[in-house]
């Protein structure tokens, strides 16, 4: 059979060495007789590998003590909700305003949920440009007394990813939807108030959302925050208030120790620098294809693509697919192709992609 | 080794079958070169594994047509606030009126959160008789005009199991948390407004929510229910408005298809009459043994009980864990014993239980 290379979105590729450990642990985790799926989330067996998910992805992106890591359900969607439920309060007036820097569609969508709990401020956007980079922060119209500044410091659909936190004033509390970049490369977490994201991209299955938050923002839920995403909550039960997803956790906590075992996120963002760059300089080879994001804010990550000639979209992924290079199809919202090269995208995945793409092309 | 039999409440046992096959699968589901975790849940082959679970669901609970059948994310306790966010706007005047039936912890969790977003009206409770049944539904008290009628139809930590819909007035909407024994016995489902349940006692994996609702029951949202827990919203995008927890739904499919192998809902009813009658004799045999629920409500599923000298606790429970009976130790807030004998659990483990019962009791 053909070697298979999944550059779907998300749910995206898992390390192939996580798939085939969850395999053989499926029937009986560690001779306890029981499968993860059938553990009771307050026996010692789950208890000991959700500790050991929440201190490796501690110890990998170096979360100071003063920050919770929470597990949640939802999704990045659910979140986009649950995040002004959970932070309005912190508004120097009420109504609270929000501040928001629209870089693409996910933020889009991150603006228009926050709008049912909050005054939106989109302090800069974008938009203008088809949300092809990142307007520059002295641009940026900040809300004195904002609850907080929400950001997406990747956006999946668009391929625009923030190099750096933003150099905002102090006090400002950044709250960055990290769902398609987070382990990825190196943060400095200190530098954001809350840092979160859906699992299915860089971190595990779908279903299991993880929320990174500064202990001095939590207690200021609105009163009609549901007590299952009530972060206070949720960090007072160490994620228990509700059965979490616990299968999920699991996964999680194994590819954080793959990650570990490949010498954690700056041996990996090394990798991603040499992966993007090579896919990066096969795309910009002559005009046969186009990535249209400024260089400076191009995604490691998420890349989205067009064909000069867009009528030849479907005979490229015809190829793609015989050739065993799967899920290169752009979002419909944008149209195109899209490669997504995570974590889990070994270089070689990348290698097969560049080859097809001279091949296609003629070169 | 010994044989083991996990009686945890849930997560709880899964049929050994579908562990077998998730495993064999998981890897590289059906030659696609993928496993289940990694695809997009847009994609054909997760398409395709969605429907079959709808279908076999709506199959094996005889689901009429004019119920969605919506696979969410947050559990019993998510939707304690969801239900509410989606269903206050049905009440004759606002602010809604919801009544609830009092009969144990769940219901009384499910009260507390409502009260959140409607006023609660306690129709009956059982709390004086320390939920050891269900009052009379000649006596409940039921608001003209409520929005809903919420119960648990069984009550996992207290063990009250309601045998039947109770006999309202036409028009009440029922509201049914049948986490902890759908698909055990047959229902009517056109006798309900919703039916939901946490997946994790007999459908699957937590992190998995099910909801069957009634579509003339959708449209009425509060604004300030979160787009991803909106249930029209859900339905209208076949539960993929946002990503949705694919493993679990899977892990669920595979469960449908083995409930229709064993001969479906009527069949694991027989077979759960057979196992609950089983374990009640043994505890009903002498007074070494209590289970404290009228026998009119006892469940089939959730079974507490105490030993009459509660210094021999834990001399119980080591024996038991000797023997491969595991996670047997009641809820923290009630105390004493607790054998949760769900779809998956085979008489066989229920006979090794009663031995043992029997042999501790030095019968």
């Amino acid at each position: 059979m053909t070697h298979i290379y999944n550059f779907s979105a998300g749910p995206a590729v898992l390390p192939k060495e996580v798939l085939a450990q969850a395999a053989a642990e499926m029937q009986d985790w560690h001779g306890s007789g029981m499968s993860v799926m059938e553990m009771s989330h307050r026996g010692p067996e789950f208890i000991s590998i959700y500790q050991q998910a929440v201190a490796d992805l501690r110890e990998l992106l170096a979360v100071p003590a003063n920050y919770k890591i929470l597990f949640l359900q939802g999704g990045g969607l659910g979140e986009n909700a649950i995040i002004p439920m959970n932070l309005a309060g912190l508004a120097a007036q009420q109504p609270a305003t929000v501040d928001f820097v629209h870089t693409g569609s996910w933020s889009g969508k991150s603006i228009q949920e926050a709008a049912k709990y909050a005054n939106v401020n989109v302090a800069a956007s974008s938009r203008a440009a088809r949300f092809t980079g990142v307007p520059p922060v002295a641009e940026w119209q900040l809300t004195p007394g904002a609850a907080y500044l929400h950001i997406c410091t990747n956006e999946t659909i668009d391929g625009v990813e923030f190099q750096q936190a933003p150099d905002v004033p102090a006090g400002t509390t950044i709250v960055a939807d990290m769902s398609s970049h987070i382990l990825s490369r190196v943060i400095d977490v200190s530098q954001y108030g809350v840092i979160f994201g859906g699992a299915q991209k860089n971190i595990g299955p779908a279903g299991l959302t993880v929320v990174i938050v500064r202990e001095d923002l939590l207690g200021k839920a609105l009163p009609i925050c549901p007590s299952a995403f009530d972060w206070t909550i949720v960090a007072e039960h160490e994620s228990m208030y509700n059965t979490p997803p616990t299968y999920g956790i699991y996964i999680a906590g194994l590819v954080f120790q793959w990650l570990k075992r490949q010498g954690g996120v700056a041996a990996m963002e090394q990798r991603n620098i040499e992966k993007a760059a090579l896919l990066y300089a096969a795309l910009d080879a002559d005009d046969f294809y186009q990535n249209r994001v400024e260089p400076a804010y191009r995604s490691r990550m998420t890349i989205p693509f067009y064909l000069r000639d867009e009528s030849l979209n479907d005979a490229f992924l015809a190829g793609a697919k015989q050739r065993g290079l799967l899920q290169l199809k752009g979002h419909k919202s944008v149209g195109g192709m899209r490669a997504s090269i995570y974590n889990a995208m070994p270089i070689e995945g990348v290698q097969a992609l560049v080859n097809y793409l001279n091949e296609f092309a003629g070169r």
